[in-house]
């Protein structure tokens, strides 16, 4: 196969290495030759194991338990139709992959490796060996607590037992360079190379550069709107009243047509008409055994009303009660700035005009300080509420997370707003807070592992250097094996979501936060591109269709901005001043219109269609299709019988 | 086959016919015989023909184009596959019906009758008439202006060319008997008989049924509470706020619940797993002949965005306008109310008493004549609107219809409340317009038609009695044609969706109306269901999973009901007066209780799931078994394919 990775024989390993298993170091070993038996042995799978040579890690040794699989050919074709794979046929339609039908399909030239990308052979094998199952062995040879269970998969199992320390896929240093070059290679104004980070990277990992992308383009006409407020401090609120307005409707319509786009991009990659393979429980998960209701299979179970208790009685508790605790530090923090303004305004002095600073560095820090610690306790709790399926307990850790860092970006500009009503506090506050976000988060997110990993790099390969042969792949994998892990988009789509939240909430007091949204995109694709390639190992690829949670998350936000919108242009004087007789009716003003604005996004949001007309009529000429073929099918049945029959 | 109709020779036809087929009095003989001949030679499909004799008709003569249609058992049972029927399979799980599993299916033994229901007989046999399809022809014989295009149904061409006069299935007399007596037989109280219902009149009927009685339960606590709160003229608004508050949260769930027993109802009758067969164009459908791009299949295509811009730049404005003149004819309503009054006061006359009626009574009159007018109207546009499919065309005009009953219906209630601020007005004006309206519905829906259709049953049955020979079936057939067609649950859900707008919205005002609806929803089942059975002809089944649209109407409403009843309370004087200081301060506080009681409601309505955990888990089993299924399949596949190549 020409791959990317050097082949040579001399390696003791006569194939492409795609996937590293690393086992403990003192693994027991006829639990190491037991798992590679099992490998050996899986039904009407051909995957390829090697074992890195001792040798190769030159005088200071290191773990003699790195293996590195890879597959034949017609091993990954076949398994690219177990995990339902849709590709482009032949007549432009996208459909599952079937082994049988396999030249049917586009870009399918005899040999040729390119119809499956590395990212989904890589993808093929993870599949494979998660459904590596148990047959009759009751416990791990050499682990007699390691416990195993008829039909499920073996290395989740030892991965939650810490015997199986890591898998992840290698990466592929050719197609690496030519990924790298079209992405960041050139300073210069493009578009990402969406199809080619999903075809390195996966799908997940591209619809959040998609994503990127498709909000820095979106905020370009909110920036060059702000700009003009900016420079010529055009203050009067008529004027304000417009830009909101023209934020509510961007924000629903980008939200919307961000739908559509994801969908056309969905289509494109397959991952929109991909049938769910049936989800199996996570590593983590544990109860009683008994009986799936569903493959019934034997597998741990867990009732769903003590699940439901946990978190009704304790999570949501305990995340209010945070809230709360998150609230009462803001507090603080306040009464702390005013005892600090007091004393500078009572001593005049250096030292006293100093301390003006002091409050807001100290919230700073304890801020982070209760951002990590929340995030554990989060993830503890989530662990502890014991989901049987990977995507509920992501969707229960976001929901958590989200809530308190929603909280504790935006309740001081809340309170700043709303109890102060300091409108030039408000815009400091928000232009301080956007701008260190950005800058630290910039740092912390790609500059700094990526400065850390160079200098480790330069270590491993001196290392490597003392050995006696020159040993490519070897070598890359003991690179690979040492390089941080990348967590999932995560932390990235936050990132995006806080942003969307300063640009839209308080958008009408400070236009200018959208230009800084640009700018900071601007970098943040370099530098998330820089830290995808040279900082992380490889990420196994990950079919999705749409954002998930997050769409939600930011729909959501934006339905607060309409509000918070609403009510600062009411608080505004050059508003009040229309209405000097009556407040109430500014405010029943304001509260009617805030309710016409909300109603008029909905019926937006419900008018333009989430998938593109054109990719619905692909869609439903497929089911046509399948209807027309079944119908055939069933004729050709009915007749074979009525031959039988006679 | 054992039949409700009697089936003998001498009736000149020998099956049991189901559906009964009327073409205009004078079509040429020659398109009788050429849609006959294409009846019978449907290919695979052995439908049986029979034409009403002429002498049946008694002396005074009759149609004579009259056709019944039935079919072979075989034939039906091929064709319940065809459609997509879904039954109970002999494992206890829902799956979809085919032929040649006809045995593992629950209640299918040998050659009885009971697998398939009557109603279901009736779909399928229409399902196979409008598939009956041109092939050469261009035109229908003898109607060289009826053009015919390959491929398009033809009984839709000649009902929509009045050639065909009506389709309709045929009662069964025996059934009928049955369900009748089970159903509104006795006078007591006890559930509706859904099943059978269902059994007799389709999915469609039967889940309004279903949804008429849940929201008669579900008023039951309502009403409850509603009680106490009209006998001790409890006016203090402590009080009504915990109405209101029960109220809202009592709406939401109801809907919610609703939800899920719909689905489990929609499950228990095979329409939840049901694949939507391909919407073929509804029949006055017209456009430029072209090619569609699912099908590929020749038929009339219109510009999508002619559509669009006939919806948004016609029909909107029309309806905006027609808003507009409903407002304003209540506004003259009000004026000339208050120009009565003001008579009254004046003369205090005989006369000017009676003269204070006289506004209402017009008004009332009026209302009636412009709601007629506008569904002719609406109905007119939406055709206009050339929508392709059955289902987008009844949306739109549901939604037109729609939005001007809720305005002509409460607008007058919502003018008293938020501009007058007159409770008492308003308390009398809901019950007034609660109680007549739903006199007035229960005598014009049900006891007027039912008591038409009496007299002109005796009438037919005179002249059928001096016919020569008795023949019970032509002698129904010919009851039946004449008798008025069912339009569907429009109306009822129409009905029920105003009645929850009049329990909801004002709740907190005039608590008995949930007590007013009980009572009518108990007398208009009744009356329901005696106008199924007794009035109208028997409606083709149709199959449904859920109420459509109107569930997002009915949630809607719940959602205004939030905000009118927060409103209602912050205007109670007894609220006013906790505040007596700052108006302003109450009108903030009312605002964001409502804001907080809509989020409440949202994220309750997300927390809920809309598919019980049950039947959850019976679909992902179905969908795991499926997927095993294929798994194996494609391993036999390659087996063979291995064989092949050794």
């Amino acid at each position: 196969m020409k791959r990317g990775l050097s082949n040579s024989a001399s390696d003791g390993v006569s194939f492409t290495p795609l996937v590293v298993l690393e086992l403990v170091e003192d693994t027991k070993e006829e639990a190491v030759t037991w798992l590679l038996e099992k490998i050996d042995s899986l039904e009407g799978a051909e995957l390829l194991v090697g074992r890195l040579r001792k040798d190769s890690w030159g005088d200071d040794g290191g773990n003699p338990n790195v293996f590195v699989v890879g597959a034949s050919r017609d091993r990954l074709l076949s398994g690219a139709e177990d995990v339902g794979l849709v590709k482009e046929s032949n007549d432009g339609s996208m459909r599952g992959f079937t082994f049988v039908n396999r030249n049917n399909f586009k870009d399918f030239k005899g040999d040729s490796d390119e119809f499956l990308s590395v990212a989904e052979c890589q993808y093929i094998i993870k599949h494979e060996l998660d459904t590596l199952r148990a047959k009759e062995e009751n416990s791990v040879p050499g682990y007699a607590k390691v416990k195993l269970y008829p039909g499920k998969s073996i290395l989740r199992r030892l991965l939650s037992k810490g015997i199986l320390v890591q898998v992840f896929p290698l990466h592929d240093k050719e197609e690496l360079k030519k990924l790298s070059h079209s992405w960041y290679g050139k300073l210069r104004l493009k578009y990402q190379p969406l199809d080619e980070i999903r075809r390195y990277f996966g799908e997940s990992l591209a619809l959040y550069f998609g994503f990127l992308e498709y909000f820095t383009f979106a905020l370009v006409p909110m920036a060059l709107i702000g700009v003009p407020y900016y420079l010529f401090a055009w203050e009067d609120y008529d004027k304000y009243v417009l830009l909101a307005l023209f934020n509510l409707v961007w924000s629903t319509v980008v939200l919307e047509v961000w739908k559509r786009c994801c969908a056309s991009l969905a289509y494109r990659w397959g991952t929109l008409c991909r049938k769910k393979a049936f989800e199996e429980p996570r590593p983590g998960f544990h109860g009683v055994l008994g009986y799936n209701p569903v493959t019934g299979r034997q597998e741990p179970t867990f009732s769903s009303l003590r699940r439901q208790l946990r978190v009704y009685l304790v999570s949501v508790p305990f995340v209010l009660l945070c809230l709360c605790g998150s609230l009462y530090v803001m507090m603080i923090y306040f009464s702390m700035e005013e005892w600090a303004l007091r004393l500078h305004e009572e001593e005049q002095s250096v030292w006293s005009s100093a301390g003006l600073f002091v409050p807001s560095i100290i919230y700073a820090i304890v801020i982070e300080v209760l951002n990590r610690l929340y995030r554990y306790a989060a993830e503890f709790l989530t662990e502890w509420e014991n989901h049987r399926l990977e995507s509920s307990y992501q969707n229960h850790l976001i929901l958590k997370v989200l809530v308190f860092n929603f909280l504790n970006c935006f309740a001081s500009l809340f309170y700043i707003a709303f109890v102060l009503h300091d409108m030039k506090l408000l815009r400091q506050s928000l232009a301080t807070l956007l701008i260190t976000s950005q800058i630290l988060n910039q740092m912390v997110e790609a500059f700094l592992p990526f400065w850390l990993q160079k200098r480790r790099n330069t270590k491993v390969q001196k290392q490597v250097r003392r050995a006696p042969v020159e040993l490519p792949w070897t070598e890359q994998v003991k690179l690979e094996v040492d390089m941080s892990t990348y967590l999932g988009t995560f932390d990235d789509y936050l990132e995006l979501f806080l942003q969307f939240g300063y640009v839209s909430l308080f958008s009408c007091v400070f236009p200018l936060a959208a230009v800084l949204a640009v700018l900071n995109n601007f970098t943040e694709m370099y530098s998330d591109a820089l830290k995808m390639c040279q900082v992380f190992k490889r990420p196994f690829s990950e079919p999705a269709a749409n954002m998930g949670v997050w769409q939600l998350a930011f729909e959501t936000m934006s339905v607060i901005a309409v509000i918070t919108n609403c009510a600062l242009i009411g608080m505004s004087p050059q508003v009040k001043s229309c209405f000097p007789d009556s407040e109430t009716q500014l405010i029943l003003i304001v509260v009617a219109a805030e309710h016409v604005l909300l109603a008029f996004k909905f019926i937006l949001a419900f008018v333009i269609p989430d998938i593109p007309k054109e990719i619905q009529l692909k869609l439903a000429r497929l089911e046509f299709e399948s209807m027309e073929a079944l119908k055939k099918k069933k004729m050709q049945d009915t007749k074979k019988l009525e031959k039988q029959d006679n």
